[in-house]
């Protein structure tokens, strides 16, 4: 019998605290060596729109960590899949720094945070085990394949698959990359069928270590005042991009070949909301390697209100286009999407999806 | 064609710091509430010997973090499994803490342990994965249950688990249960084997949040003149003997009970080195579910001179025992072992395996 792996259910949090470009203003925005812009703020803001995308981001409020977000997702995952969530087998977790408390500079992963989320929902059912994984941005797209290999294997025909992050608590304010990040969670439901049409068609996956591995690391702040030893999340963005740039498009190709679909048939790709320009120069590419030109309405993007909320990017995208909140963006039984998504590892991941 | 999940490398790391029992010996051991206890020093470490029988345990040395522990134990895994370390698929690394540079108190996860595991290795694969997991000490048994997962479903044919921890960075020095903690990793090659009786047979698994969520927690130093934020591991020891001593049994025995093996076939149990009584009344309880005697030489123990190293003590002790460096134990073709653990979430596992 053949075993497909489908979403039934999707939910996001979205943090409550707007934070937007103009706040930033009268940050003292510093090189990596520590030496000051010599542009104004003004005009450092308007490049980093031009480039991102960003307008406005969110941050969660100091009462809530990343398990409440990862918590507030799960609930609406549960409810649009109808679901006893006593049924659950899995619940999976991607984040990168735990739960770190407002104004706080530890990471606390003790118990995990899929545990803690577990015990707010108040899942009583010892069999549905639950876990985090690490692995940067893609960690979601990354959940949903091992949720896959679960289901193929036999081991759990309901998981939970959650990404939630609050990056707003690791940013060095001294770094302009800092106004990238933001706050949030997403979560689904993915759940063995039987002879269906719809669900996880083929997946992609690697792992650039040699040169790559410190792309996207935890290092000092660039004030070189902050004697002290807290790290901050860093990035070479520059490098980033080009690796993205190179190996997204690639992986995305591996994936859709697997599936037998044809390009013409794939209808979204929910990409990881990293960089307007990355994202946009991504899919021309990829498009390329088809020697197709790029659909309209192929790139749902929610960017520029939300920033770049890591593991979340990716669940809450497709859960705000499935409930109509992405204007020109729809989507319709048998549609093809490609889930994609980059980051930390580095690594990278795609998903090709039978809606 | 039925595929076997099979362990055919193993390899470990046990730091070079020996620390003793007799080296708390002035130590300022507080009370949960920060008063001092009513006995001396070397009454309480008497104590603490014959509950845990841990007499002395490992540090990794300062310039050493958890992803150097683990990668010296990937290369001896890779190299008793004989094979070629560009083949592995997976990198699966199971840890709590992240990186924890010595004398400082952040956790490093970006990028992930099992990035820098592989960047150390100099895998150049992109295919191989390297992502973390985050179970409690159950986390190396758990990798290998996803190993496992991935390898049913096709996904992998050759994987590497790894196990990998340095709690002395996390541990309160005025908290008694600071002696129990030590360093270490273990790591394991597991590879498809078609055809073949040896492999894992059957596994059992179960995560219990409603009560338990909090036993083992990040709190607060015992010592009330720290004022500071930060965070260090503690435990419920009471609460952690009775959940323990009631459901490893019962878990060990729904893997049994899957498995089809009977009690008397049963070689070895490789469990979690937490404490020696514990995994002794465990091992007591588990037989009388089969209303039969503990076998001679059935729990090879490594607590005496290692400590509880989490995540690393089983990989740890299944190497030491089969290079027979554990005094009255050998393995032999066709035993069939129980590797299980227990820790934070709080969650349990067990996996029946025939060599």
């Amino acid at each position: 019998m053949k075993i497909q792996s489908v979403i039934t259910g999707t939910g996001n949090y979205i943090p409550s605290v707007i934070k937007k470009n103009s706040d930033f203003i009268n940050h003292n925005f510093l090189n990596e060596d520590g030496s000051p812009f010599e542009q104004e703020n003004e005009v450092i803001i308007e490049k980093f729109k031009a480039i991102t995308g960003i307008e406005e981001r969110r941050y969660a409020t100091d009462d809530l960590t990343t398990s409440d977000l990862g918590y507030f997702a799960s609930k609406n995952a549960i409810e649009d899949a109808g679901i006893d969530q006593e049924e659950i087998d899995y619940i999976i977790v991607a984040h990168n720094f735990g739960e770190v408390k407002a104004n706080s500079i530890q990471s606390d992963m003790l118990p995990s945070i899929a545990a803690r989320i577990k015990h707010k929902l108040g899942i009583k059912n010892p069999s549905c085990v639950a876990f985090d994984i690490l692995f940067g941005c893609p960690g979601w797209v990354q959940g949903v394949i091992q949720a896959e290999a679960f289901i193929k294997s036999g081991m759990a025909k309901k998981c939970l698959v959650i990404g939630a992050e609050t990056l707003s608590r690791v940013v060095d304010k001294f770094d302009r990359d800092s106004m990238i990040f933001s706050d949030g969670a997403g979560a689904t439901i993915i759940e063995a069928k039987e002879e269906v049409e719809e669900g996880i068609l083929s997946h992609a996956v690697r792992t650039d270590t040699v040169d790559e591995c410190y792309y996207l690391y935890y290092g000092k702040s660039y004030n070189e005042a902050d004697t002290s030893d807290t790290s901050y999340i860093k990035m070479l963005g520059r490098k980033i991009y080009e690796y993205g740039l190179f190996n997204v498009p690639a992986a995305m190709k591996v994936a859709l070949d697997k599936s037998g679909v044809d390009i013409s048939e794939v209808k979204k790709i929910f990409i990881h909301q990293a960089n307007e320009k990355m994202d946009e120069a991504i899919v021309k590419r990829f498009y390329r390697l088809f020697k197709s030109k790029v659909p309209e309405h192929i790139m749902p993007m929610s960017i520029r209100e939300l920033g770049n909320s890591s593991v979340a990017t990716v669940p809450t995208l497709f859960d705000l286009v499935k409930r109509g909140e992405i204007e020109n963006h729809e989507i319709n039984k048998g549609d093809v999407f490609i889930f994609a998504s980059v980051g930390a590892g580095m690594s990278i991941n795609a998903i090709v999806y039978r809606y």
